[in-house]
């Protein structure tokens, strides 16, 4: 059995998206047990709206509740008794497997470093995010976001673990490993990639090389390294790009009559269009290299979406995830040569 | 008079779109005078084709061309007799005023940096370009490929740069200024853009703090100011992603019959959506900084985007651009308190 501690009052929808996601999650997934953590008063009244009496799920009380404004610090200091917390420390002791959560992400990345620790030969956690390409498969990138400043030897880390999450997650035997930089040759790129670069080529991973921005929709790599300050800025670029560009096609439809008895035709296409560029259909974000499985959810998730981030909570925790990395990482700096 | 000396080899549809191009400028702009720079068996063939009798168009004679394979240090140091370095030699020289090119991007900024230099004030040119936006205006981002490992006197002196150039494109007295980073909040970011900010802050400029990669398309800043790897790396996945989802669209539509007699219904709202997201439209990214105005057509280039990328080179010479960029940056370095 799989413990999940979940967040429910993280997120924009929460507490009612995090219970009917805990309740889609729990009949769905056999070995699922989940720790709804929340204030009482009002989780209580939303489970009870739906059938569980027959689900492993049970409420764990909290009595504060971290916001979407909180800066990370002040939740991590201040909101001790803060539903992200509680279920944090669950994980720490032991009762629970995993955390889930769709809150202020600043804060759960925050929460989940300190509270949990990082696995012992990680020094820094990665955020990985997972962008759908044109062959219809992931390409996932990482750091997205939980570091800035990043030296070559996290980025060598962020390397490795990425590789495992990968294949652990799609069953790829050897991803294909690149960073990001502006160009393809060695010599492009800026001081940290091409340090970077001189490390992953002495390692066993599969190292393809550079890839430029283009490249992260072309499905030509699996596992997409950079800093994460360069992570996040693409990560939030795409947003608001498919943002604007729905934008757009909503107004140039609305433009004519022909174009909306035309748009009212190519629903169903469109609807396809848009489950593909749909990010809570890949369920959430894990911070890679800390002390048990964390999944982070996007704010705007639904029951679905959090359905999908125990999903992959439940998987990393069946695949043995952690060990791997640590194992992996620990093997890697027992090599003196590569210093 | 304005002397443009266009590259005509440069590009993917060199040298026809290039001369094509070059006609629809001179027939169009009456102060605009065109060096047509190229291997004149080539070039001659294609003017000829053209009724170009009265326009004031000449023929100026390259040996050479830069490939779009080239390395920048090979174009630059092996290949003096191409129609780039000609080009740029006719500018250094004063016989010219502006150099347009749709090539290789890497060579002709490595070629305009040091066949043209920099404006004494100026430490290091920036590539600036024009993103379209949701308000129906344009943000423009640089540098977006020049340089890497940006300084924050660097990173200050592009926002100036950029300043003059939206001012004097786009007619807004005082552009809103912003830094990219991950946070709107001071305290996010990292080491670049912590200091940037600190400087920034202590210029004339209408600085308004962070922004966001999703910010990008919001039109709530006119001004993205940012190191060129982030850029670069921002650019290339914009383009990569409207390619994504235009393909993703195309693949939706073609599923079904009544998506596809939907398509048809609606294609005038597409034409306007495809204008919107065509780059071409926009005339091409100018490297700010160097002697002389140096426009860089996207290597696509048809002739309309070569006949904007020669407007634009003209309207940046009518406005005197390069002089109040040196006027600014010589007296903002005449205040020792900012160091």
């Amino acid at each position: 059995m799989i413990t999940v501690a979940l967040d429910a009052m993280g997120g924009d929808h929460a507490p009612r998206a995090e219970v009917e996601g805990a309740v889609l999650a729990a009949r769905e997934y056999a070995d699922v047990r989940i720790l709804l953590v929340g204030i009482p008063e009002k989780v209580r009244p939303e489970l009870d709206r739906l059938r569980h009496r027959d689900l492993p799920i049970e409420i764990v009380p909290a009595t504060d509740v971290v916001t979407m404004t909180d800066s990370p610090s002040h939740a991590f200091r201040r909101k001790k008794d803060s539903s992200l917390h509680v279920a944090a420390r669950l994980v720490r002791d032991g009762k629970a497997d995993a955390l889930v959560s769709a809150g202020n992400t600043g804060a759960v990345m925050t929460v989940a470093r300190f509270v949990l620790g990082t696995l012992p030969s990680v020094d820094r956690p990665a955020l990985a995010w997972a962008f759908p390409n044109i062959k219809e498969k992931v390409s996932i990138m990482l750091d997205v976001g939980a570091n800035v400043d990043s030296k070559p030897l996290h980025m060598e880390q962020f390397a490795v673990m990425g590789e495992i999450y990968y294949r652990e997650l799609w069953g790829t035997k050897r991803p294909r490993i690149a960073l990001l930089s502006i160009g393809e040759e060695d010599v492009k790129g800026n001081e940290l990639t091409k340090e970077s670069a001189a490390l992953l080529k002495q390692t066993s991973l599969n190292f393809v090389g550079n890839v430029e921005g283009r490249d992260v929709f072309r499905g030509n790599v699996d596992v997409i390294v950079c800093d994460g300050f360069i992570g996040n800025i693409a990560l939030k670029l795409s947003e608001g790009l498919v943002e604007h560009i729905g934008g757009m096609l909503k107004k140039a439809i609305k433009s004519s009559l022909a174009s909306q008895i035309g748009y009212a035709l190519s629903k169903k296409a469109f609807g396809a269009f848009r489950k593909r560029t749909d990010y809570s259909e890949y369920g959430g974000a894990p911070l890679l290299g800390v002390r048990g499985v964390t999944i982070i959810g996007h704010g705007r998730s639904n029951a679905n979406a959090v359905k999908n981030a125990i999903r992959v909570a439940a998987e990393l925790c069946r695949s043995g995830m952690n060990e791997k990395i640590e194992q992996e990482l620990s093997a890697a700096a027992a090599i003196p040569a590569r210093g």
